[in-house]
């Protein structure tokens, strides 16, 4: 019987690649993507899309309302990419958080240990929950937050992604056959996917495959 | 200013004790209550009139969805109590890890460092996720997690009732003023809130009343 795992899937060009690795792995992927109010919604639609055409065994798309941040108040806006190292308005509070203990409760139920996450620190953004010791901590209260780890079981968060650019990123994608036209990462995607090309998401995205040296496969507005 | 907390909060004898704490310590409270597809949803109506009477300054009812107990399974049957130290089937995978996740995010938001939880020791029916030890690796997950904690605040995991009996918990509440007709802890409540009398949560609410020597206030089916 081949190992389990669950991947944090956005439809993102960070969690295809993520996705791709744990399948290059030998891992059968639960794909996991949440509807938590974000604005950008079409990237649900490129995430079923994706998960179905990388025969994930299923792919589950959980509700959970998250407020209090630009990605998800409509009376915030989404800036444009400022580069001044600050923690941005686009973080959500506690947003990993709530999805790795929601991707752990699945885990359980199903039997896998390992969890996927894109989480990376180079191109991060300033987000505190994709820090290393972050991960690690959330290893540590998930052997102590379940049944399975009461009875010996070790979880792992598994990412990937940390320690690369996005151009290096691009290039594992590639080397995995993935087409990341049809993954979406902008902030403000409109209805088609098409991204807007200068909030931080598209911006880290750009820059990838300009320095990955490949032609970039996005559709803009 | 007050200080601010998020309280875990269902409507049950212990979190409505825990409420009632936090109010007698001064907090500003804002209750959080989880629809997750559990069956006994007239617990939440119970948690709305309780909030209302102890006037918090806000109640918000998060969804989310968690499947894979018999709490939320339809094709899983909640057993009477067994007493046999093992994990009951009505232990809902990584639980108190997702509303701890989303009392953090909600306390982020607000700017509250303090997140009250009923978690028991003593009558804790087996589940991981009440463990101290447990309590203590989300406190240390929320300042990794988290923009405030990387500015250097701390989040407090508070859980005044861990060490308590359920008769010690009972004579507190009734201490603080505490009506528990209005409460509803009963896995398998009815439309009007009525107790089962055999579950787990009736049989350990059950023998807190008897061994506090007060009369029982719940009313069963």
């Amino acid at each position: 019987m081949q190992k389990k795992a669950v991947i944090l899937f956005s439809g993102g060009l960070d969690s295809t690649t993520c996705l791709a690795i744990a399948k290059a792995q030998c891992f059968d992927c639960y794909a996991l993507s949440f509807h938590y109010g974000q604005k950008h919604s079409t990237e649900l639609e490129a995430a079923k899309r994706i998960a179905a055409a990388a025969n994930v065994v299923e792919h589950k798309i959980v509700t959970v309302d998250l407020s209090g941040s630009a990605l998800t108040d409509v009376d915030q806006v989404v800036e444009d990419y400022k580069g001044d190292g600050l923690i941005p308005t686009t973080y959500v509070p506690a947003r990993n958080t709530v999805f790795l203990s929601i991707a752990l409760g699945w885990a359980e139920v199903i039997g896998a240990f390992d969890i996927f996450i894109g989480a990376n620190v180079m191109d991060y953004s300033g987000y505190p929950d994709c820090r290393p010791e972050y991960l690690r901590a959330f290893e540590k209260l998930a052997d102590l937050a379940t049944k399975a780890g009461v009875e010996g079981a070790h979880y792992r968060v598994n990412a990937p992604l940390l320690h690369l650019t996005k151009a290096d990123i691009i290039k594992e994608g590639l080397r995995l056959g993935i087409n990341y036209s049809t993954t979406v990462s902008c902030y403000r995607a409109d209805e088609h996917g098409r991204a807007c090309g200068t909030c931080d998401s598209c911006m880290y995205r750009k820059k990838g495959f300009t320095e990955a040296g490949v032609a970039d496969q996005t559709s803009y507005i």
